[in-house]
């Protein structure tokens, strides 16, 4: 890569240069025997007087699902387990402190077909694959952020799309839903789960503030922010988006949201095409077909100084390590100061005035504007 | 530039590629005679039913100063409006119809220094500047937004860091003043002018709706948003940024904004080193230096489908110019539905609690945070 793309893509002229991280030949062979990509890297901050450092060690798991999805709902379930468990045991043998799985990661994104029997997959928040994680998460004393299809047992039997947070004791910490659901392409998923009640948590855990803003909300500034504004110090991607949709993007969004909130950023994709039994349409025009496009991975970290990783193959499953300093945020909120110059009170006032119906912009005409063109 | 290069620096896997446009001879010869960069692209749109296409042609110029800071401040500012001139001469020649210079085009940026007599450079809205760009506004049948530094002769002779917008026949349209003001490194622009009291307008042009975020608010996502609630097309931010600091952030802010917003972006930065007559500190431990650092340039457009143009130089003078059908936004609008999916109500509560001094932050605590890490 010449210096012109890596300064644009990896923001390499910051303070801070990343350095490669190498990681234990357990994990390496891991990544050999089961053929998933792994990467580490660290993210540097200075050192202050008044406080030590906080390094923490944050993944990543980006995976195609395992079998057809022909196949019966419990084989699909169980054999993306089985393939997401290795991962997470070199996650584990590296010493990663806090662990990210992808959107509905226990599941084919089966939404584009609107058909519903996939709810068959919704789980409560303590079912089989919370079970699952809390047993590695005590293991490896190591957060795990689970994203899941949710099954509200309480509320009518509910489904939201959900992650589940859970502590490096084992314990579930909290969960959140998906606040923003997409109208776009294949994405049907609000005929299946409506915008999520629970605000904009974040979790504090052994390790660190943390948040989820789950896929489609990354297109949403104001929801980062709010992460931001509850005082997170990384907040999470978990995302299920395809090529010919969103890939122009994603290099965009993200790290935006970590310069403008000073906050870490990881990102994350599924992997692969993921073929269904029975035929859809797409609102395009165009014939019925099986799939839903290519998840194309690229799973990485942002940082606040506006650097990034390198990202995950757009093909493979894969496990992206990195080492950041948390001490990186307040040091970039210290010398840039956007939560200060925000101004916040004059957006508060803009979008309550914009939330009535009789909103009318403020917009200054040309009084010429139709004397010659 | 490679295949993944391009991808990610300009979202050409978009649904809508750009085109390079040819340009006059007249340009071309200008811009051999004066020495500065043109090029010129076309963002597409699809076509409609209901609507003809909306084409315009919109510029972006970046230039260095004239002459040394240390000339008479009547020189300098002669000087560059010289030096400009033959610039705004090849968009019109070009068939611009809207044209945004850089930050203070007047003027070297000289709020690095703290002193205060470079304060002379300020002039009303109806100043010299705006009489010379309201002749050629006139002229080329051209709206021309014009960012100056601002003396408010109406309110005890304060400064303010100011657009003027100029109609295409030569007409004040109105003025729009910065939101968010810096605190960062030589940016010691919060001891020469305030926080602008005029909201976030747009400006019905002949040409279209158009709005300006200036340099700093570049960083902020809710001064973005505001442009986009009040219904800009094309959002100018004519900036003057150095290398060292602003640089990796430079490609992904204005690209999320017109992503985020469904609207075009104009990012416009100076050119060249500046170097005053006295040395100054930069509150950075380092000796005293008489240079605000390297102004990068590159100046480009980006899209709300993801897509950018390339960038000038970071060296030389320049003339970016893009051609674009603003029934692009719209349609992005439709397709993407962010508007929609935004949950306002949300998020003007929560800045409504922000702003309180006893906010408490949701956050939800591991119990079991100290029982092992």
């Amino acid at each position: 890569m010449n210096y012109e793309a890596s300064r644009l893509l990896l923001g390499l002229n910051c303070a801070h240069p990343l350095d490669a991280v190498s990681l234990p030949g357990a994990t390496t062979d891991l990544a050999k025997a089961h053929n998933f990509d792994v990467q580490a890297f660290r993210f540097n901050a200075d050192k202050e007087h008044m406080r030590q450092p906080r390094i923490v060690r944050v993944g990543l798991i980006q995976n195609s699902i395992a079998i057809p999805t022909t196949c019966h709902f419990a084989d699909q379930k169980k054999s993306i387990m089985e393939k997401v468990k290795p991962i997470i045991d070199a996650a584990g043998a590296s010493g990663v402190n806090i662990l990210c799985l992808q959107e509905a990661w226990t599941m084919p994104f089966a939404f584009c077909t609107r058909e519903k029997r996939w709810c068959e997959f919704a789980e409560p928040v303590d079912g089989e694959s919370t079970q699952f994680l809390q047993e590695l998460a005590q293991k490896y004393n190591m957060v795990i952020v689970s994203p899941i299809l949710e099954r509200d047992i309480n509320h009518g039997e509910t489904i939201w799309n959900t992650v589940v947070v859970i502590g490096n004791n084992g314990n579930i910490i909290g969960i959140h839903r998906k606040n923003h659901i997409p109208r776009v392409g294949d994405f049907n998923e609000s005929t299946y789960y409506m915008e999520g009640n629970t605000g904009h948590p974040v979790f504090e855990t052994a390790y660190g503030k943390i948040a989820v803003n789950i896929c489609y909300g990354r297109h949403h500034p104001l929801n980062w922010l709010a992460f931001g504004l509850n005082g997170a110090e990384i907040v999470f991607n978990p995302s299920a988006t395809v090529g010919e949709l969103s890939e122009p993007m994603w290099p965009i969004e993200a790290r935006n949201a970590a310069i403008a909130n000073s906050y870490f950023v990881g990102s994350i994709n599924r992997v692969g095409t993921e073929v269904f039994p029975n035929p859809f349409t797409s609102g395009d025009g165009k014939p019925q077909h099986a799939d839903f496009g290519h998840f194309y991975g690229s799973s990485h970290f942002s940082a606040p100084d506006a650097s990034c990783t390198p990202s995950l193959s757009r093909y493979r499953d894969g496990l992206m390590i990195s080492d950041m300093d948390l001490n990186l945020c307040r040091q970039i909120k210290d010398k840039w100061a956007f939560r200060m110059t925000a101004r916040y009170d004059m957006y508060a006032n803009l979008l309550s005035e914009y939330l009535k119906p009789d909103f009318k912009p403020q917009i200054i005409a040309d009084p010429l504007i139709n004397k010659r063109a």
